[in-house]
């Protein structure tokens, strides 16, 4: 079959499974799950093997560094954390179903919402093979079809991968194209599938920028997806320094290479002479460069003078650009100047000031007194995360199972007409 | 100014304009809707001659006729009604700014979200003048700024209600961009409204089903939008005759050219021999016609045979397609492959079997013993409706003020780090 015919194919399959999976009960749905830990526990030894291959493939690529291997590698801790996964998963209530909100209006009818799957998913990702199962299972349980595409470095950990959830789904009757794994590598693929907007709801990237840019231009059907993580935290004057101090630190050093990282600091005039030396200091010691605006070098001597591109720039390094401004309206100009909608803090004692910020910055998600580093699907609770999300529609942050998910209306009448 | 600098002119003016009604209180926005209620009150001669001139040329051109006429007029009457319209608008609670299901994690912080304006909308519709006061109130009330793009034939109309929303605006000291109506009738304005998805985040239009599927083609922005309504009501074998009697009856005649409109019947063969007699009667005093299945033609002799493309259609007329099953699954898998996502109806006394229509079938609106036609927002209680959508991501169904916001997570901390 060629290329074409196998993708149109693939999706034809993926529609009519997604009809099945998403009429399943919550029970049925978990015993695959469980299933598929028990698969993934016999097949220990295989998916390691086929990790080995895939990494000795990629050693004799142009692509070998360590921290592609460390992406790409599965050992026995990681296999335990897909378990723990999908055990989670697992004892999440199901998504679907339920009718919620049912009012009556005055015509007699009540009007209420049922969550329904999207229908069907596609997944096109880098390296990290757990995706492979952290997707299927937040797809199973929400009852989506996926489709799956990895890189073609972690092909043979991801076709034993999706050996493992075929056995688990066709073990308890379920249509085994509920999850579906690309097994060629070509590239031209990718461009098959973001051309079928008849079968595919939701296309979901994980990897890097160019990638997400690219699939965002190409496709027709609408991306789950953010591109940069250029993430704010202003120091407002009413900050308690310590807090301060403490979530600055943490934004910006806890993990540098992440997009819920901080990137720019803004700090409040009346406040960045006592602040600015004690933070200079701590990021010292973590050996992190700063960026300074003019007035910022008033105080930090030493700083390098940031330039415009400073306050657009998504470092994933340990650089820290720092804007003085006069006061927490400057700050929320900034942020939806530069920002790219996706994490901004503010510390503060100050409630009023808060709720200003609060209200006005129009980012995926807004904190007060928080490191950046808490935007993250399982810090909020929704379980695995499928992405996150900086698109003005649907689902806006980290994207859970809820995400999968969206509410049709439900009227329940007694023989009424208008 | 050519066409390419003025649309991008009345883009990046949306864009500024839309952050400073985001942060609009509740109250301030209701002066506005206030001060428009004013001046349409006071303008009601000026805009009835707007109307009266586009109507004298429109009798100039081909496109003339009493339906088309009928949609574009504007007496006291409709006045009247746009302005209860934005009165019920008034009434509805700020749907931006609350936090809303705080819940606090392990961690310590607190989760939440708050509903967000979306930012700016474009509106392309065709004919009714009263969609430019519907839609900016709408807008208004919800923080968003919005471009509207009217018909030509209702051009003269359209500035005299802009220009009340403006005074409006200006009389509140608000940016009067908020709402701002392109005056140029070129079609070539729509194609570069169209491509603008640096600064436009969602495009509603309304009108012909051609028109929709054109603006979905070109668009490079998200477009919220219904293209056919192929409503199904189901009667099912445990159905109460007259219930069922009255919602088919009331879904196919009550008004035949809309969307809501019942266009097929599907009715369960062990019911079928009581009901289609009885329901052909009514039909008949309807002067529907009726065009069934080789099996109702069995009950119905008279009744033409339906063929496969009657399942597909949408008439918008007194036709009824009629086709017997042999149970509710057969009648899910009709609307499955033959349906729109819009509206579909079981007619049953059998909670069991209901549940299993309601889960299962996944179009924007599905019924229980009540009439298609009840999906509307004034019915379901959203206020003016500002369209209806069949997508799967975002609002589905008839959206009222809430589909044009969207929810952001909010975090309260204390000092919390990672």
């Amino acid at each position: 079959m060629n290329n074409i015919d196998y993708v149109k194919q693939t999706c034809i399959n993926a529609k009519s499974s997604s009809k099945e999976i998403s009429c399943l009960s919550e029970s049925k749905k978990n015993l695959i799950l469980k299933s598929l830990i028990d698969e993934i526990n016999l097949k220990r030894d295989d998916i390691k093997d086929a990790n080995s291959k895939d990494i000795e493939s990629l050693k004799l690529t142009d692509n070998f560094n360590n921290a592609f291997v460390d992406r790409l590698l599965i050992d026995d801790l990681r296999i335990d954390s897909m378990i723990s996964s999908i055990s989670e998963i697992i004892a999440f209530k199901d998504p679907v179903g339920e009718i919620t909100n049912i009012k009556e209006m005055s015509s007699g009818i009540k009007v209420g919402k049922m969550s329904m799957p999207l229908g069907v998913i596609a997944m096109i990702y880098e390296s990290r093979p757990n995706v492979t199962i952290d997707a299927s299972a937040l797809c199973i349980k929400s009852g989506n079809s996926i489709i799956l595409r990895g890189g073609s470095e972690s092909i043979n950990t991801n076709i034993v991968l999706s050996d493992c959830i075929k056995m688990a789904l066709s073990q308890n009757n379920v249509n085994q194209n509920v999850v579906q794994l690309i097994d060629r590598t070509d590239r031209s693929i990718v461009n098959e599938l973001l051309a079928q907007h008849n079968y595919i709801d939701i296309v979901i990237p994980r990897g890097g920028k160019n990638l997400i840019k690219l699939i965002d231009k190409l496709s027709s059907i609408p991306v789950l997806k953010h591109l940069d993580g250029i993430c704010h935290v202003f120091i407002d004057r009413h900050a308690d320094i310590n807090k301060a101090l403490k979530i600055a630190i943490n934004s910006k050093t806890q993990r540098t290479g992440v997009c819920n990282a901080m990137e720019t600091l803004i700090v409040d005039k009346n406040i960045a002479e006592e602040f600015l030396p004690l933070l200079e200091e701590q990021l010292k010691s973590h050996n992190v460069e700063i960026r300074g605006c003019s007035k910022t070098r008033n105080i930090l001597k030493e700083v390098l003078l940031a330039s415009d591109s400073d306050w657009s720039t998504e470092y994933l390094d340990s650089i820290l650009s720092i804007i003085i401004v006069d006061e927490c309206n400057d700050a929320i100009d900034h942020i939806s100047k530069y920002g790219s909608g996706h994490t901004d803090v503010i510390v503060t004692e100050n409630k009023k000031i808060a709720e200003t910020f609060l209200r006005n910055v129009d980012s995926s998600s807004v904190m007060h007194n928080a490191s950046s580093r808490f935007a993250d699907g399982y810090e909020y609770g929704l379980g695995a995360e499928i992405g996150i999300s900086t698109n003005k529609l649907h689902a806006r942050g980290p994207v859970g199972i809820e995400g999968l998910t969206n509410k049709k209306f439900i009227v329940l009448g007694n023989g009424n007409i208008r």
